[in-house]
C-alpha cells in the first residue's frame, strides 16, 4: 500500500492536497505544526478536516515564536491590512515566516523517515503568492536533495520525495479541483489575523476572495459568517 | 562587525567550534535545541559554556520525541553498549536521530534570517563517525542551497552560509585545536545514555575516549568523576 504524509496547515491549499492525496495513496497520514502562530485556529481546522476523513493527524510543536521575524509569530509586528491585493516587492512581506517551509519539510522528513514513509505531499503554490521564497520550485528541489543526502536515503533507495502538485496552479483552479474531490472549505482557515471571522483585509483573505471570484463561486466560509450575522 | 550563530549542542565538537568562531567573528551568538533528547544534560553544558564566555545563547524547543525513531528520543529504544568502537553498517545506527541536523539547520537558518545573520557555524565532523548522513559534506552543500533558495537570500546577496570547519578533521585534532583556544572539555556532555557520569560504553563515549587517547591527553571530564569517586 502506497503511503504518504500530507503537510496539513488547515488552509485552503493543504486541505485540497489532502483530498488529492487520498485519491492516490492507500495510506495517508497528516502532519500539522503548532508553531506559535497568531492564527492558531488553523490547527483546529486541520483537526476537523482530518477527523472527518478519518485521517490520522499528528501535531508537532516547534517554537517559531522564539525565532520571530514575522507578523504571524511576533505580536509586535502588525499584519498589514490592504484595500486590494498588494503589489510584489523585491523581498518577502511581513507575513513571511522566516524559512517556515524549510523547518516544516525538515520535520516532515524526519517524521516520515522514522515511519518508513518516502512521500511528503504539500499544497505549496506560487502563482497567486509568488513572494514567499519557501514555496518555489527551486526551493522544493533543493530541499528534496538535502533530505535525500541527509537521511538514510543517502545509503540507497528508496528515495524520499516532496510532492507539490499545485505549484503551478492558480488558487481558483485548486478550489475547483478541491470541490470536485469533496473538500469542505467552510472548515478551513486562511486569515492571518487569527480571528474566527476572516478579517477580509489581510493579503491571505484578499487572495482567497479573488480565487473564489475567479472560480465563479461563493466562499462557504464567508457564507457561514453571513448566515450567523443575519441571525 | 562580522556576525555568526553557532550551533552549540554542548558536546565536544560544538564547544570547540564556538571557541573557533570567537576568533573569527566580532559578534557570536549561540543556539541550542531542547528537542526531547535523553541526554538533556547537554543543554546545561551549552548554557555553562556560553555563560562563561559571555556568549548570548538561545534555546529553541522542537519536539523530536514526537518524531521518534531514535534511541536518543524514544525511551523504548535502548542506547547500544559496546566493547569497542562499533563497525560501520550500511545504514545509520540506532542513535541516529532522523534528519536531526536538517531540522536544526532549518531552524538556525530561520533564526539567523530573522536577525540579519548570514553565517551559521557548526562543528559537524565525519571522520570519526561517518555513519550519520546529516553531517556529511553532500548534505551540508544541499542544505545550504535549500536555505539560499527558501529565504530572502533568494532575492539576492547577502547569501547565507553553513560553515563546518571540522568536517574533515579527526576528533583528536579537534580536541588539540580546542585546547589551544582555551576550551574547557570538563563542561561538555558527550554520552548518549544521559547520566551525569559518562557510561563509557555507548559509541559516543568510546569515540571520545579514542580521540583523547590519540591526542595523547586525558579527558578532563573523566578526571572530574574519578576525583569525585576518590573522595
Amino acid at each position: 500500500m502506497k503511503k504518504c504524509v500530507v503537510l496539513l496547515s488547515g488552509g485552503l491549499d493543504s486541505t485540497t492536497v489532502l483530498f488529492w492525496a487520498r485519491k492516490r495513496y492507500g495510506d495517508v497520514r497528516a502532519l500539522t505544526f503548532d508553531y506559535g502562530q497568531r492564527h492558531r485556529l488553523e490547527v483546529r481546522m486541520a483537526r476537523r478536516t482530518a477527523g472527518r476523513l478519518g485521517v490520522d493527524l499528528s501535531v508537532l510543536r516547534v517554537d517559531l515564536a522564539a525565532v520571530g521575524g514575522s507578523a504571524l509569530t511576533d505580536p509586535a509586528i502588525a499584519v498589514p491590512r490592504h484595500k486590494g491585493i498588494p503589489r510584489l516587492k523585491n523581498g518577502p512581506p511581513p507575513t513571511y515566516v522566516p524559512f517556515r517551509n524549510g523547518v516544516f519539510l525538515a520535520l516532515a522528513a524526519a517524521w516520515a523517515e522514522a515511519r518508513g514513509i518516502t512521500d511528503i505531499v504539500c499544497g505549496f503554490n506560487v502563482i497567486d503568492s509568488p513572494d514567499y521564497p519557501d514555496t518555489r520550485r527551486a526551493f522544493v528541489r533543493a530541499m528534496s536533495r538535502a533530505i535525500n543526502t541527509g537521511t538514510r536515503a543517502a545509503y540507497g533507495p528508496p528515495r524520499m520525495r516532496i510532492i507539490a502538485p499545485f505549484l503551478t496552479m492558480k488558487k481558483s483552479e485548486i478550489i475547483r479541483l478541491g470541490l470536485s474531490l469533496g473538500a469542505d472549505y467552510s472548515a478551513t482557515s486562511t486569515c492571518y489575523a487569527g480571528g474566527k471571522k476572516p478579517c477580509g483585509k489581510c493579503s491571505a483573505c484578499l487572495l482567497r476572495a479573488r480565487a473564489f471570484r475567479e472560480a465563479g463561486l461563493r466562499d462557504p466560509l464567508l457564507r457561514k459568517f453571513r448566515r450567523k450575522e443575519r441571525r
